[in-house]
């Protein structure tokens, strides 16, 4: 059919399906559709001519475009949780119609689109693959934060399950992107680069994690080191720290599983991951440390910790390596504040019981130790007097 | 003293001395040293007023700064083996005199030169660090084969034993490269950078390997999914294969010798290390396995192996992965025949007692299988029929 008179519906509005769904609203008439009640209110004064926002399957029955774009989060055991993109694909066999077209976006190990997604689909909707409706894999890039790194100036890897798929997908992004489409040739390809892009920086992280262990022992540091050899051509520059987030620990674990699955190893991605698993540890190790040497009576400490998000800048907090440090440092010490003015205290309670606190006005005059372990803009302020950064903790 | 009045010595006229000789010699005058009086003899016609070389340790004595480029290669446990440059070290002992400089630019593991190589000088001259004569570290970064990235447009990390010394190095350096010149603020920070550069490497397609056979299992083309991938902003370029050569191999190796000493651990780094040994192995059955299809009588082929030399387009033959390959296979099949017109036969005869063929007459003309392990552009006009491409192997 004609692009131009596609209806195109974006279902989950996270960090993802927003900017795509605003992007294509200005080419395309869209509906965005998220389970969040409060989210679409939220999101209601965006809506306009081409774009309506929903949390009803019934108003997006009329499209027949679907991009899904829903987390695909691991649970406490850190196994692949893909119950929001199961339930997605339930709900879409009840609207999918002929000739419709459904782009998976969400990160899944390779495979998941066709072993998983599909089936649900074609079981329950009757209808089949390729003869009555067709099915892309089109992995999402966005960097949280990253103000670079854009949605419209990215390179975007797609795939189709037929040949004219593929260029129907590539047309629809085509129009919104200003950088290079590129097209796998099998939605398991697809599935297999965006898995590797993140892996790769899984175990790079994992790498400079046990680089920096290396250098704290031989007094060198890793972050002149790292600059150095920055400055060769094919240098990644990637620094030693904490890696929380939705998306690069998260997507090892998914590929791991499905290592498993496939009786085989992959010892260094699992030896990275758990590298960076086990930082958490010997930060809040040297975290001890240090308040013990400013401190006799160390279980007396009053102690304040800068910054909650998992990333620098940024208010997301999933997956936030900073939890279990607080978690574990409050079993040890007097009392364990946390300063983070950009996240959202009700969804720091939520998720980890633990009160941020967002106000400057209500830190204590004073703490046995400041531990600066999110570089927020916002911490340059700070006094620097008692302050550690998370830098000579690495 | 004046940088136009030095006198330079570089020591050790391989792939990185040599161009650095070349280099330095168009601003001052300058001894270049091997103790190959056969690569002496050739490199003779080079000679001029401000360029002279030498075997000879008595003929370098008036020059005022070192430049040390030798070897530090594995020996056949993969355990470093510094004997040259300890060597080196005893005979700079001999001739070193008062504010003289010695930079030491072959990679070894970080604390090498501060451990090793100035005790030496200090023991066997009598003469002290910072008081009598100076050292810096450099670490070379000639990427054997590469034309775009030379010693004159390439970043140069620099380091000294004092402040005086690191402005001395930097003012020579900087006279014949047009780079950045990056000061290391110690030795062993200079040298941990660059064992980052050529470690991360190694971790790199360490990873690669593991995933070409995850791919492999999945179906899918390692070599499309890498190359999808790589349209991502942050994502190494990386290519599953074979890792020889003097280089991001050894220095692994060093890295973990000096790991061990310290009672550490680097799991990741060990791990991608073994998966790139293991790499030779893979290939060979996957190599045994398409001659089997080809050929009932297994025992009774005649196979063609096309490419000698560790990397592409180059005559490099340090620590090629294909002298194994061609090892084991000898001893399953009738014949194998190596063909690469690039390498120096003489040469892999005495390295590895492996003929290898440079003239394309003394090939058969007909073969079981032909594998080509390594991509010369040459090879590129052979018949492709019975061709086995490296790609398909990894």
């Amino acid at each position: 059919m004609q692009e131009a008179n596609r209806q195109i519906a974006v279902i989950g509005l996270g960090y993802v399906g927003w900017p795509l769904l605003l992007s294509l609203s200005k080419k395309y008439s869209c509906w965005g559709l998220d389970t969040n009640l409060n989210k679409i209110q939220d999101l209601k004064v965006h809506e306009s001519n081409n774009l309506s926002l929903t949390s009803s399957w019934e108003d997006i029955g009329r499209c027949d475009f679907y991009i899904v774009a829903v987390p695909t989060p691991t649970n406490k055991n850190n196994k692949p949780d893909i119950t929001s993109l199961s339930l997605v694909c339930e709900e879409l066999a009840k609207v999918v119609t002929h000739e419709n077209i459904i782009v998976f976006e969400s990160t899944v190990y390779p495979g998941a689109t066709e072993d998983i997604c599909i089936p649900i689909i074609e079981s329950l909707s009757g209808l089949k693959l390729n003869q009555d409706f067709y099915v892309g894999y089109s992995p999402e890039r966005i960097n949280v934060g990253d103000k670079e790194h854009q949605l419209e100036n990215t390179p975007k890897i797609i795939s189709g399950s037929n040949e004219k798929t593929c260029l129907e997908i590539k047309n629809i992004y085509k129009s919104i992107i200003d950088s290079d489409i590129i097209i796998a040739s099998s939605i398991k390809t697809a599935e297999a680069a965006k898995m590797y892009e993140n892996v790769q920086r899984d175990v790079l992280i994992g790498l400079a994690n046990e680089y920096s262990e290396f250098c704290r022992k031989m007094g060198i540091d890793i972050l002149e080191v790292t600059s150095c050899a920055a400055s060769k051509w094919n240098f990644s520059r990637v620094f030693p720290g904490l890696v929380g987030g939705h998306c690069i620990g998260v997507d090892t674990y998914y590929l791991l599983e499905k290592v498993e699955k496939l009786e085989l190893d992959m010892p260094i991605v699992r030896t990275a991951r758990e590298t960076n698993e086990g930082k958490v540890g010997k930060i809040l190790d040297r975290m001890i440390g240090e308040l013990k040497q400013r401190n006799q009576n160390f279980g007396d400490s009053e102690v304040l910790i800068l910054g909650f998000a998992y990333k620098n800048d940024t208010s997301d907090i999933r997956n936030t390596k900073i939890a279990p440090i607080i978690k574990e440092l409050r079993k040890l010490v007097k009392s364990v504040d946390c300063f983070d003015p950009l996240v959202d205290c009700q969804s720091a309670n939520y998720m980890y019981s633990i009160d941020v606190l967002t106000d400057r006005k209500a830190l204590k005059s004073k703490y046995n130790a400041v531990f600066k372990l999110v570089n927020h803009s916002e911490f340059c302020s700070f006094d620097k007097t008692n302050m550690i950064d998370i830098s000579t903790l690495v």
